[in-house]
């Protein structure tokens, strides 16, 4: 049995798994960001908690996977940088091996582990070349070739999310340039873009309040599903964006397939034929033929991830 | 001692050298592309030349490595297509296996070929993660991950030279799109534009003519270096248009280095401080820190890179 963790910005879930990357148990939490030792402490304990379901201590898992919410050095065990908690240099696999008295603790950056993930229990399965983009909040990605993860010279590769993809009209990035696919295609910036056009369309604002869906990029979705013009021009214009990045990933690595997971990701139904659209002006003919896939994990596909740490 | 082969879209090179890419022996001679049967038994004939003078028939070599000008399937020994020469399906390793009597023939696309002679003769050895950019006529690239190629789904990873650049003002590239770093930053285009800038200003023509440099990106450069406005704005431009496939590729690819190699690559000097510039506003910021170099093969990098395909 393998033990996992995934420590997301707002939750944390620890869960047990087989071998095959099958969830047996779960348990989610609050993420508390003041101190990494008070939020690792409560992790383990969960995972404690869980293995002591099946009358086993932590020693007795095949390993322990763990997916961080930033720059992980996966060799040294090192969170490196956590921007949103603000944590830095965190050595993760010492303070849990020692805790769980486990020396198998696998950490890797989130983004990572869903590529990783992927590549053992998903899609990956019959591509050794993808591309792997969450888009949730934010957009992150993952470069795997030849079923090996691309990690780069600093531990950085696969920043897709802050690829340039508008300078007419660029839209500042929380990361601080403009004109990131982030700012233009993420969660956050469809709800924006949404927003903005519930307020010049009474309409469809009347239409989402009746349905009692948020106006958020799932309220936007479940409208362009009914046809709402201004709501499928958002995820098509969304989708356009992440054409343009695509297309560049493409002609840089040739992946056989681009998997797309996160919030958003799901939405690759609305955002495909504009996706396709680009890929065929921008992308070299063929390497444009990129299968265009949603992740085979499901919600949990870190977690999953996770537990594909453990060799 | 090794042999190799490089042909080129015009020009071909037999070379020996020892195992340290130590080129000893070479002779140039014409690219002949009616038939490849043909141009490779002239190939065979330079090499057998070049072993003779050691008293040495092509079987006692380790080995021969051929660099060449298209879409290769390294594995299967396969020239795919090469666009210049209309060959396609081409049995490269098979054929000189054949005339040689030499099993170990090695075969590669010749950027490639470039960045795997770059990786275990020159600047690689000090990178386990760069890219290399060829910028000549046009422009193409590989990406070398954790000291491995990324040959991609269908050997086409590396096509940097068709990232799309310029979307307000796109220029047709010889790929059929708009738009391509090819067609914006290559010597063909560096030539383009300074033709261009030479009709309106009949000062800079009168200079580049009494001193007989040539009207293209070569006699460009030399006007740049003397500080000719102009001039020096065209490479401005250039390293512009590099700067951002270089920063969509660090987002991407987290490379230590950006590796330029070919004619106009040499004028890295030129292009430089344009392409940071570029690398600061849109690269994540400590992967922007990439080190730009030109290539430590010299002038035969894809010579050199046909003796480092020998194992």
């Amino acid at each position: 049995m393998i033990g996992a963790i995934d420590i997301g910005g707002t939750k944390t879930i620890a869960g047990l798994a087989d071998r095959d990357g099958k969830l047996l148990e779960q348990v989610k939490f609050e993420s508390r960001t003041q101190s990494w030792e008070l939020h690792f402490a409560l992790c383990a304990e969960k995972l404690l908690g869980l293995c002591g379901k099946y009358h086993m201590d932590a020693s007795m898992l095949e390993g322990v996977g763990i997916s961080l919410p930033g720059m992980t050095d996966s060799q040294k065990g090192v969170l490196l940088y956590a921007p949103f908690f603000g944590w830095r240099d965190v050595p993760v696999a010492q303070w849990f091996a020692g805790r769980l008295g486990q020396p198998g603790i696998y950490v890797e950056n989130d983004v990572n582990a869903c590529a990783i993930g992927e590549l053992k229990f998903g899609h990956g399965r019959a591509y050794k070349d993808f591309l792997w983009v969450t888009v949730s909040t934010g957009i992150g990605g993952a470069v795997v070739a030849d079923a090996r993860l691309v990690a780069g010279w600093n531990h950085l590769a696969g920043e897709f999310g802050h690829l340039k993809v508008e300078r007419v009209h660029p839209r500042r990035c929380p990361c601080g340039q403009g004109g990131c696919l982030e700012a233009h295609a993420s969660g956050t910036a469809i709800g924006k873009a949404f927003r903005e056009y519930l307020q010049d369309c009474p309409q469809a604002r009347r239409m989402l309040a009746q349905q009692g869906y948020p106006e958020d990029a799932y309220g936007c979705r479940m409208l362009a599903l009914q046809g709402e013009k201004g709501a499928l021009e958002i995820y098509r214009q969304a989708g356009t964006y992440l054409g343009i990045a695509v297309s560049s990933a493409v002609n840089l690595l040739n992946p056989g397939a681009v998997i797309l997971g996160g919030g958003v990701g799901a939405s690759l139904d609305l955002l495909e034929p504009s996706i396709r659209k680009v890929l065929e002006k921008e992308a070299v003919a063929l390497a444009a033929k990129t299968d265009l896939l949603y992740t085979a994990l499901g919600y949990e596909a870190a977690l999953v991830g996770a537990v594909a740490l453990v060799p």
